[in-house]
């Protein structure tokens, strides 16, 4: 095991084989592209069956990962902290209507670690993110988070529109962040939600917004045309939260 | 005049002499330690006349910024959008209560562009920033302001309290973001208002919180003790401007 730029690596087939037969949990595992056969073809089917997601790179990109190390063209990134599972976001709850944060695809580890900053020191029970297309609990993304992603359980799904069903059926509202949205301030936040922000170029993904119950949006009284997704997350969380403490 | 990571650069004797005689703005000059005699001397003078800082730099910093070029010991750069004066503000403002950002000592461009961009799309007026301790209107912060540094009048003082002394008598409230403060949801801001937010490490000096009017806070219920600077202003400036369109 080795500490990359602040990250846990394990390179090699059998120290990352004995790895994925571990409970440790694996944020993902990397192969060298042109090398799939035995034993890394063996490896990758272990990851997926664990849910670990098995991303290619190329022999450069895996000697940088390794540290130079001898990594017989596999790598492993164990990540900063452990996911929680779904359940712990309700658990974490309890009595109080939950509020979850769904970020849908962002890759940028520093805007992923502030979402989760916010989120937690806005007082969600959880923040649940897809295995593709997003980053994950790295070191850098826990650093920007200061700390928080050790305190707010992270879910990681594979599946985000059928957890978004999921979260629908047990009575959460989910309200997508959306330029076309109503605006924010008229909205009633007061029941279980989940706020549901998208990557900062992109938006939210057609599958993922049409599964929003509501989109809202946030007044843009200038010439910009958006606002950095953590900020936006934070100014939409602090709303629902505020009207969760308004006396009424 | 040459462009160094995306900022225009002026370095030499008489080209930088010739940038500070002109029109054009500047944001800052350096000057190399040791070399403060004859030509350094009067330039550093003719920047003081202006209003512009002098900063020293060692020959290799100066070699840096001017991409290795022959610098002769001075080089001065160029703000990425022109500096605007305090009444542009007002102007900006017109008949509407004014609403300003004061950031004091951001020195991360990062963060100080991040600022720019949720303000601007806030709907506030103007920004203003100390000549010292803070970082400029750089190619960073201008980018990092998704262009807002382009719509956004921005004012570089060289007397931070007493230009807030000069705010209060024009009737502008000075609220300090400061975790000691009053709860930001239980506050009016529907005057004439002036966001003060501090630098992320430190918060408020002493001498600006001690001239705000008024200190508010924003709740932190989870286990983080603190938000990103921007994320913070940007919570604070969408409820003051929310406030200000609630039909009472």
């Amino acid at each position: 095991m080795d500490k990359q730029g602040g990250n846990e690596i394990v390179y090699g087939r059998v120290p990352v084989r004995e790895l994925l037969r571990s409970a440790r949990q694996v944020d993902c595992i990397w192969t060298q592209k042109g090398l799939e056969g035995a034993s890394l073809g063996g490896l990758i089917a272990l990851a997926k069956e664990r849910g670990v997601p098995a991303k290619e790179a190329d022999a450069k990109k895996l000697e940088d990962i390794s540290g130079g190390a001898n990594h017989q063209g596999v790598a492993a990134l164990i990540p900063a902290a452990d996911y929680a599972e779904l359940e712990d976001i309700f658990v974490r709850a309890g009595e109080s209507p939950p509020l979850i944060v769904i970020a849908d695809k962002v890759e940028d580890p520093h805007n992923l670690g502030a979402i989760i900053r916010v989120a937690e020191a806005a007082g969600a029970h959880g923040l649940i993110i897809p295995k593709r297309r997003s980053a994950g609990l790295s070191y850098t993304v826990a650093k920007t988070s200061a700390g928080a992603a050790m305190h707010l359980p992270v879910v990681r799904v594979s599946n985000l529109p059928a957890v978004m069903e999921d979260l629908k059926k047990r009575g959460v509202w989910l309200y997508g962040a959306d330029m076309a949205g109503s605006p924010y301030d008229k909205t009633s936040f007061t029941g279980p939600a989940a706020l549901v922000v998208g990557s900062e170029g992109e938006g939210l993904s057609r599958l993922v917004r049409e599964k929003c119950d509501m989109l809202v949006s946030l007044p843009m009284r200038g010439k910009v045309e958006s606002l950095n997704v953590s900020v936006a997350a934070g100014i939409l969380l602090y709303e629902m939260a505020r009207q969760r403490t308004v006396d009424n």
